[in-house]
């Protein structure tokens, strides 16, 4: 049995010194347990999403002061982590210094692995460029340095040799997207093993969590480890990184496979821990096997949403919001999930009523501050709105080397977006620097998808905590907070039923069941089509597949629903026109300038689903099925 | 001699229908004028910065449909001509469908260049993943295809033969980065020439304008092509193109080089071109070698600054602008600039007076608004603000779970942003929009870099035209702007001479000399060595440098003003450590919402310079200098 410590840390971005003090105390704990090896996360010392922090030599020189502080702790216990390994010799393509994506394996004070290759470290493969990813941008993979010294991949993937008092080990060592190789045309761990054999496989990551990765994950690794007949063991860091426009949740789950494929143990998810488990090598194990929680599920989401949130309050230093609270369902799950984080003391709520605004949402703002308990205040607008549209209006504006002057007209639409506008960066921003915090953005998806937001209004604040949930999640959560979290309506049921409505005009009085011109039930399919789909859809996939009538499957939406909505095809090639030009246009314009975005989902919008202001294009292909469709009935 | 077409062309990111149309009409043009060959740049049917837009197979397809009408369209002429090239049966590592940026040589309908290479076109070897460019993440380069194949780089990189009626060539088709090999291990052009040999080598390129960068690349083709004694051809698009957060400025600037390394004919940059030149093959060349205009000076910024804002205004619709006049320099510049594309008519200047305002500063605004000749209002905003702070203050706030209430108290502080934000998200938004326009951003970079501004107040705004530029280039460019362009003082000279303030409270009185903190003639310096420096600096830089004297050697600004300012090191090493704390503090996050940047510099905030809201860190060695340095005295 060889006993091994998973150091599942908390990874703050861009701070070796605070890293390495967390991994040299966790260190001395399992040299207490009398642990013979341990093993952290993949950049445990730098972090991981760190922007062009890369380029800061004095950053990268920090980063290995402190890693030769974890080296010489490895004294007795073998240690194995991540961070920057930098070659001072060697330039990366961009003529900027050579940088790899590295795992050290440290023992007795020294760097092992330097016998069949030309560092005392192993480096990343596979390095993914996708979603959230930019390894390319600042590491240098083995994929090019096989190039550049002439030699064959297969000649470079080589295991570590570790001698421990007892026995001798041969250690696979690989990182992250290393072990994800189904796509990509070389396969590290199959490799290395070739050139081993291996006896333990180690995959060191800092992987994001997404809904439904864990379960991937474990059918993907379980397989690779009972192909290669060797335990693998994955350990991932918590915390939270952001690439600035968004943030991501690193939710550990560290977890060790068997070499029959089965899950023998794993760290709980979003939570620092350091694991023991000890191996049987060179043996079948007998370890029964475990199962482990779902994370495709609003429970998963929930946890990562809090875990997210919470900390990024903490490392911002925010400990106090306000939540502009309209009475329907998006504010009161944010009012609901800060004051589970926060607590009702350091929460104010704001209702901020127009003409426009039913007794219904106004007394249902009152009710939720009072369930929640949170502070409470009232702050109409209408006052404010009036004496903007009277002075936009009643302004003599001087013509150009005229003598005459002109006024400008103040349309209902402008008037609705300077609701918006007074209700965020007037009362909100300014009451939340008065209460001594950061006021919220309330966004869910479907509206940041086509831009039905104002800039400066409702898309403005700290975060938007839920603008990477679809409109039926942001109900799934609702219920979730009232069953499990609080364990009582703490929304009204009133709000979860309500016609979601933005009550800018009395065009959209919810009393009489007017609201948004998003109808979720089918846009929020069509949407997530757009943006989250692996081969994104675009208008011309929308409409063959309207045409071959199996659109409802495709994008998941309810069976029917299309008949319903749209009595003929020129009505749903309006919609879908409509829809499609927002989410190419001006919703791109207001997304540039959105709140950073919590991700959950396998494409959050900002880093994650990049795009450009480029606005809408058709292509040749849907013009023809679009006058097939048209010239048939 | 070989007649060849130079297609500088538009290129329209998103839009293969339209940028085939411009192919297909210069095509035209070029068979008229009896070209034997005409080329167009990297890219140039799907464009190159379109986010994630790859990922849509009806685009892909879409641009391969408008290719073949490239290709029908190559009869009697050869066309060469950069676009996506996708390979249906193979995947990218990320595992979507294998696309490659491609150079594809077509004559007589078909292409050419399937002898010695498994594609009937060219891919990029060299990709870039620096600065705004993400290439690993849409494209398989050569250099992974090698590795696939199981071949070596050398053997992939052929030339492609044309044959035309009255002579053979074997043409050298590079793709833009090919050709910027110097800190690559593979060297495309020679490889290929050791191929050969060449008799032409044409470069084709989607590349961002950038200071100076012309007058760098004049330089390594030169070089290049003198050292393989081949002639050279760069074409390159015109045209803007974003990655949301930042908006690029293609200047074409195609250029032909001798095999001598000589310029012998250039396009005028941003400017859509067809130009034709007769190549002297195979024997030396007798035209005369010209010189280019240089790219480093306020000239070349304004023409990149004037082209790229009137291109993002006709690419969003927007033909009328708002522009809050403060009687300072940004504003200014901003007014002038807008003025000069759109013309007074569709320009109108606000001045948002509050009590804190200057004399000095109003009328300043007026005589700005006089000289451009624009529309011109005063709307101010004292009763607007009085309001907020008023029903801020009084409103009660309900205490959760208690019969007292609260009052929230107005800070000083508070009530300046509250200001700023009435001034954006109240009266220019509004005003916007009832002017059927969009309000500017004026933000400069000094600004930017350290937050120093109001987010949805004066950071607000369609676009920020001048925020990647330095306070010091904002005066070259309203000095510009008096001398070169209206050639009259449109910009007040007082508003040059004034000492820049925000004017938001008492204590930045103009009149008296007090105003922004930022000290222009030395943090300019200092936060360009953040941002913009090859390997960016840290404190431990500039302590380091400070240390040795060499500080203001090292980040460029006026000798012996250190000691003016700081006299001694604990107030320089204050005033260091606040404005680090800043820049990757609350500026990032002021950053992550601010409004998209035109990016000049070689470093642009948004997509090219990239960061993480992480906050500030400070190295092992910076602790150790400033304790060495704080002690010596």
């Amino acid at each position: 049995m060889l006993k091994i410590a998973l150091g599942q840390m908390n990874v703050v971005p861009g701070r070796p010194d605070l890293n390495t003090n967390t991994i040299l105390a966790m260190i001395s704990e399992a040299k207490e347990q009398s642990a013979q090896v341990i093993i952290f996360p993949e950049m445990a010392i730098p972090g991981y999403l760190l922007g062009d922090t890369w380029e800061q030599h004095a950053f990268l020189r920090d980063c290995e002061h402190y890693a030769d502080k974890v080296i010489e702790a490895s004294i007795d216990i073998c240690v194995i982590f991540g961070s920057i390994a930098v070659d001072w010799n060697k330039v990366n393509d961009d003529g900027r210094v050579r940088k790899y994506n590295a795992c050290f394996v440290a023992y007795n004070g020294s760097l092992l692995g330097r016998d069949k290759f030309p560092y005392p470290f192993r480096i990343k493969t596979l390095q993914p460029n996708y979603r959230e990813f930019d390894d390319s941008r600042h590491f240098y993979s083995l994929r090019k340095l096989s190039i550049e010294m002439g030699q064959k991949v297969e000649d470079l993937l080589q295991p570590v040799t570790l001698e421990l008092p007892d026995r001798k080990l041969k250690l696979g060592c690989i990182l992250c997207e290393d072990g994800w190789s189904d796509d990509y045309a070389v396969k590290p761990a199959t490799i290395i093993n070739n050139n081993g054999p291996v006896d333990l496989f180690i995959n060191i990551s800092s992987s994001p969590y997404t809904i439904g990765k864990n379960n991937k994950r474990n059918r993907v690794f379980s397989k690779q480890a009972k192909e290669l007949r060797t335990p693998l063991i994955y350990v991932n860091s918590v915390g939270i990184q952001n690439n600035g426009k968004t943030i991501y949740t690193f939710d550990g789950f560290s977890t060790v496979y068997s070499e029959k494929g089965d899950i023998i143990t794993y760290c709980p998810p979003f939570s620092a821990s350091l694991k023991y488990i000890d191996i049987p090598l060179g043996k079948t194990s007998s370890i029964e096997p475990i199962t482990v929680p779902d994370d495709r599920n609003t429970a998963s989401i929930y946890q990562a949403i809090r875990f997210g949130t919470s900390n990024f309050l903490a490392s911002t230093g925010i400990n106090k919001v306000v939540v502009g609270v309209s009475g329907g369902v998006d504010s009161a799950v944010s009012a609901a999930l800060f004051t589970d984080i926060l607590g009702s003391d350091n929460v104010l709520l704001i209702n901020m009523p127009s003409i426009y605004n039913s007794h219904t949402t106004k007394d249902l703002a009152a009710v939720l501050a009072h369930n929640l308990g949170c502070h409470y205040a009232i702050i109409p607008i209408q006052q404010s709105v009036d004496h903007t549209v009277e002075q936009l209006s009643s302004t003599k504006i001087s013509v150009a080397g005229q003598a005459s002057q002109f006024n400008l007209q103040v349309s209902s639409f402008v008037a609705e977006n300077i609701q918006a506008r007074d209700r965020s960066a007037r009362v909100l921003a300014g009451a939340a620097a008065a209460f001594g915090g950061a006021f919220t953005c309330n966004a869910n998806k479907s509206e940041t998808t086509v831009g039905y937001s104002t800039l400066y209004g409702d898309l403005a604040g700290f975060m938007a905590a839920l603008a990477d949930l679809w409109k039926h999640q942001v109900y799934d959560l609702a219920e979730y907070f009232n069953e499990h979290v609080f364990k009582r309506d703490v929304i009204p049921k009133a709000t979860i039923s309500l016609v979601p409505s933005a009550e800018l005009s009395f065009a959209q009085a919810v009393d009489e069941g007017k609201g948004d011109p998003i109808i979720y039930p089918y846009h929020d399919y069509l949407f997530r089509s757009f943006v989250e789909r692996w081969n994104k859809a675009t208008p011309e996939d929308i409409l063959l597949w309207y045409k071959e009538g199996t659109l409802e499957d495709n994008i998941g939406c309810q069976k029917g629903l299309l008949r319903t909505l749209f009595p003929n095809p020129s009505d749903f090639i309006a919609d879908l026109e409509k829809w499609w030009r927002l989410y190419s246009g001006i919703a791109v314009a207001k997304r540039i300038q959105a709140p950073p975005v919590l991700a959950i989902s396998r494409r959050a919008f900002g880093f994650d689903h990049r795009e450009a202001q480029n606005g809408a294009h058709f292509t040749a292909k849907y013009y023809k099925l679009k006058e097939e469709i048209l010239n048939q009935k």
